[in-house]
């Protein structure tokens, strides 16, 4: 690797790059928590009244929940060169079980600040390295093992509640959802946070050395969350593409970030996505430690690793993607397989394993690399280097082998208080996605469950965000807690803006059908909302309140592009003639100026009123 | 209605404009049934070999359902002047039962050939119409309750097998599905055909009038099918473009098409469509009738409607959609709904009963429209006019109320040996996806379900192709044996083509989920040959054997679009040195020199030879 190769000047750093138009009638709003610190941010979107006549009848603005971070509040100053605010800076101070540094415990960092022909890609600003102090454990896991309520977890209760107390009405509107012997609360209080945390089924993404994140909460008694990965390659992206990337796909909803990264200057690409990202970063740190030994799996070493773990920890990586769960014994297992393995973190441990006949040293390190993450709060994500690459290996002896294991390196990682996440498949049949949440709920102790889709099919390339979304949607109501995006470029090619856009939003939709699957507290009030809108031709409205309000409002606008359309009782689809709302609408109005109350018809049960509605019409309605 | 406004000239049809061009690396193949006019169209994918080293091994072509008709085959010369080979005329003819007539029964189908200004739209061949002679019915219904095997159901027998039994090897390789209750026979008989159309439990469109079609069959123990809607409207659209947005649907993968039109011309429109069609066409009839009164469903006549049912019927549509289970006490259920009346054929009737106080004449004379069906072997598409269009109003009493009169009219019609589907949601969140499946199979006595999506969720405008292919994956494996699709500019605007190709692709990726999640016999064979060619980085065929090759392709050549890249064992997405399929074959490679066997871990059992692998692998490996 050519470590220097190609740097960009900073001065040509084009901030005009990063996107920060807010969302059409939205406003940044913050709940104030137990204290000034903590301010949860949420979108509220302002709908217009509703008409009858002359009378309007205001709608409530509705709150959604909120990913974007500081880049769409107008009122704060963006510079990347300074990255997000550190919100959780005081946080973690008074916690008083940090050291402050300046120095890196990691070799290779102090290698990479040294070098003087990096001073152009580095990220500008000099920060101080935290870490626990001696004997000290400095995870979430940790505290709420002991009965502590953190401002992450308040923060997060807040932000998970979504204000929707203020709602009751429409949270009767909502159909009970089937939750699979999940147990989600109508209120979240920051006790439960605490509890969900400390009993390892929910996790806080949140390394000391990145105080700029905005806490969230990846478990399955919580919303469902979605994770977008980034990263430049062997072949494009610089810099300030890649931090728009993690400001784009955070604006369109990512609640986590991976910085898949393989190509140049990794380490400084990294810093500058973790200081302007305002949610969790995770990584798969066995790809920066393959650079480094020029690509050749054989020669990676523990020590080499180990460096590359803490060079990452201290710039704030909220969690490692690990494959420790590829054991010798496995790798048989996958001889027969369609697609043999698929994980590039898989692969390469299968080929160090073969070319070292050892296990794996992820694995034979597994309590070092523990104690590496107790000492930043570094989350595990244990990943799933045998997932199935095709339908044909879905759920086979070698997926199931490792799943196995990433149960016991679970239970090995919760003895250390260190906060565990499992990741699965992958490509999976929709009949056998059940048994994958299934199996790693009973053998990873309810750890949260972080698949890849799953695809329900190898026959889409070019839609793979499409199938995959299937899959994602159903093992999300299920009971998996964060879901991995896919996106239109799987299996082809390098995704672009538009992919990743495409990418987010679909998996959006995908983690919203599967809260409202589970039943989630008010999961369906926009959904209410927008179909009100819809029945009204408040069409402004349905736009903002669509995941992609951009999107609605072109798509509509590409037949009817006037302004009066707006105000239309009717769209392009089905002309003026032909609306079935417009045509109830006239119905409804119709039936009230002859006198048949609709609440009458709930009130006196629908049998009977449908009895009388026959019985009274014929008084009532007279052939035109 | 101006009925002739704006006629546009034939001589100016462009048909250019028709796509033509075969699939990449494919060819039509026809295998030929019991007598010449059986010859059953299927597309062949040639596949290029696997190499080992030097040593070629041929990879057998994959035999896939071809919607496309003879548009695809480069042999057949196409004018759609002409129209489409009218491959069943024989079979139609020969079974002695019909009369043909130059006159039409429909009064406005007289005054449409009759008028002079029509000729520049009119479909230039003049063709005789079909119809039962007195007494008699011409359903495939009928005949398959006389235990007759005709020659539409020999042709779909040979189809739905898609020369499966010569992949006896392929069939093997495939998950056993979860049917739920379904009877998918491994090998489909004409016999077997023949018994789900006498039971009602599949239905084969095909109107007499149509002899264009290449049969096909709709029913949950046969592979799942899709429709996608088109016509024009009163907004845009040319004849021309009419023909081919279905020329272009049915190239994707639509196995019907219905026409939706309600703008101007649609008698004429109706009539190019269905003579270039190779696939059942399906309207409402209800829209034309509403032309003709202007707009006014209170104007609606059964007398009107009659007329048109002949009308349509006397063209070659080969199924009606008919929202008859629209009873007047159902109306003030949908009082309190957020979103009313959807359906746009639902609304019009509503209106109808409310304005004459009378149940509609479509349920009043049910009968008749059977007499109708009967006579020309139109099959009823029992529409759902009381669907639910949001989330709130999924699973209620007033959708469920009509079903069960779905129920009741699906029975009446089988008296008549007519055919029928039944109509579905909508919006419906998963978990409540599956009651809607079991209370149709239950109360419409198995008749095949065809459903719109459903959405899961309400908030996607702009994606609810997506959000509803997560619906309609789910429903098809459930039982649902049509999915119409949804395209993204569901509830914004009128699909273009790039819509409708939207739309159909990601329908059939739905629809094989289905089917794969069913364990369908063969589904998986096209799934383990992509998956194949994906490990031995055989980027061509990988295109190839993909729903949509063009957008495989050009996705992954636009980041790496140098032809050597199609032979390179890396995409962009991981680079050269990351590539987990490429060191997962060095790893075979290394593993096959050093003497690990592949299948001996399968023989002599996975546990044993996990333990045996780490035992002889001391001797076999060295560290480099």
């Amino acid at each position: 690797m050519s470590a220097t190769a190609k740097p960009a000047p900073v001065f040509a750093l084009d901030q005009s790059k990063i996107t920060r138009d807010p969302f059409p009638n939205s406003r940044k709003v913050y709940v104030q928590g137990s204290r000034p610190s903590v301010r949860v941010a949420m979108r509220e979107i302002r709908l217009s009244p509703t008409m009858s006549g002359d009378v309007a009848e205001p709608n409530p603005p509705i709150t959604v929940y909120d990913t974007s971070g500081p880049y769409t509040d107008p009122a704060i100053e963006i510079d990347v060169r300074r990255g997000a605010p550190p919100v959780r800076i005081e946080w973690i101070r008074e916690r008083g079980d940090i050291e402050e540094s300046d120095a890196s415990v990691s070799a290779f960092a102090r290698e990479r600040s040294a070098d003087l022909a990096l001073a152009a890609v580095r990220f500008p600003r000099v920060r101080r390295i935290l870490r626990a102090k001696p004997g000290r454990c400095v995870t979430q896991m940790h505290y709420a093992r002991r009965g502590m309520i953190t401002p992450e977890m308040e923060y997060i209760a807040i932000r998970e509640n979504q204000r929707r107390d203020e709602a009751v009405e429409d949270l009767k509107r909502q159909h009970p959802g089937v939750d699979w012997d999940a147990r989600i609360p109508s209120h979240i209080t920051p006790e439960f946070v605490s509890d969900e945390v400390a009993r390892g089924r929910a996790i806080i993404p949140a390394n000391v050395n990145h105080p700029e994140i905005e806490p969230i909460i990846i478990g399955r008694n919580f919303l469902v969350k979605i994770n977008a990965n980034i990263g430049n390659s062997a072949v494009s992206s610089s810099i300030e593409d890649e931090v728009e990337k993690m400001v784009w796909a955070i604006r369109w909803g990512a609640d986590t970030v991976m910085d898949l990264s393989t190509g140049e200057n990794i380490h400084e690409t990294r810093e500058w996505i973790v200081r302007n990202s305002p949610v969790p970063i995770g990584t798969v740190p066995i790809y920066q430690a393959l650079e480094k030994v020029g690509g050749r799996p054989e020669e990676l070493t523990w020590e080499l690793f180990r460096d590359t773990l803490i060079e990452q920890a201290e710039q704030g990586v909220d969690y490692f993607t690990i494959h420790a769960g590829v054991l010798l014994r496995f790798i048989p297992l996958t001889a027969n397989r369609v697609t043999g393995i698929v994980s590039r973190g898989g692969s390469i441990m299968a080929k160090w394993c073969l070319a070292h006949h050892r296990e794996s040293f992820l694995y034979t390190h597994w309590d070092d690399i523990c104690a590496i993450m107790a000492a930043y709060d570094v989350a595990f994500s244990i990943g799933d280097g045998l997932r199935p690459g095709s339908i044909a290996d879905a759920n086979d002896a070698a997926q199931f082998a490792e799943l196995k294991v990433q149960g016991e390196l679970t239970r090995r990682a919760w003895k250390f208080d260190v906060q565990v996440m499992n990741e699965g498949p992958g490509h999976i049949p929709m009949h056998m996605i059940k048994e994958n949440v299934e199996k790693q709920l009973e053998w990873c102790g309810e750890a949260p469950f972080y698949t890849l889709g799953p695809l329900v099919t190898d026959i889409s390339p070019g839609y793979d965000h499409y199938s995959s979304g299937i899959g994602a949607a159903m093992i999300g109501w299920y009971g998996t807690a964060l879901l991995c995006y896919v996106t239109p470029k799987e299996h082809l090619g390098l995704p672009d803006k538009h992919d990743v856009r495409e990418g987010v939003v679909t998996y959006k939709i995908a983690a919203h059908a599967a809260d409202l699957a589970k039943g989630h507290p008010g999961a369906q009030i926009r959904d209410n909302a927008i179909s009100k809108a819809r029945f009204e031709f408040r069409w402004e409205d349905q736009f903002n309140l669509a995941l992609d309000p951009e999107r609605a409002r072109s798509f509509h606008d590409a037949t009817l592009p006037a302004a009066g359309a707006k105000l239309a009782h009717f769209c392009s689809m089905c002309g003026p003639k032909f609306c079935s709302m417009e045509i109830t609408q006239q119905l409804r109005k119709y039936a009230a100026e002859h006198g048949v109350n609709a609440d009458a018809a709930r009130e006196e049960g629908l049998r009977e009123m449908s009895e009388k509605f026959l019985a009274e019409g014929a008084e009532i309605y007279h052939a035109p």
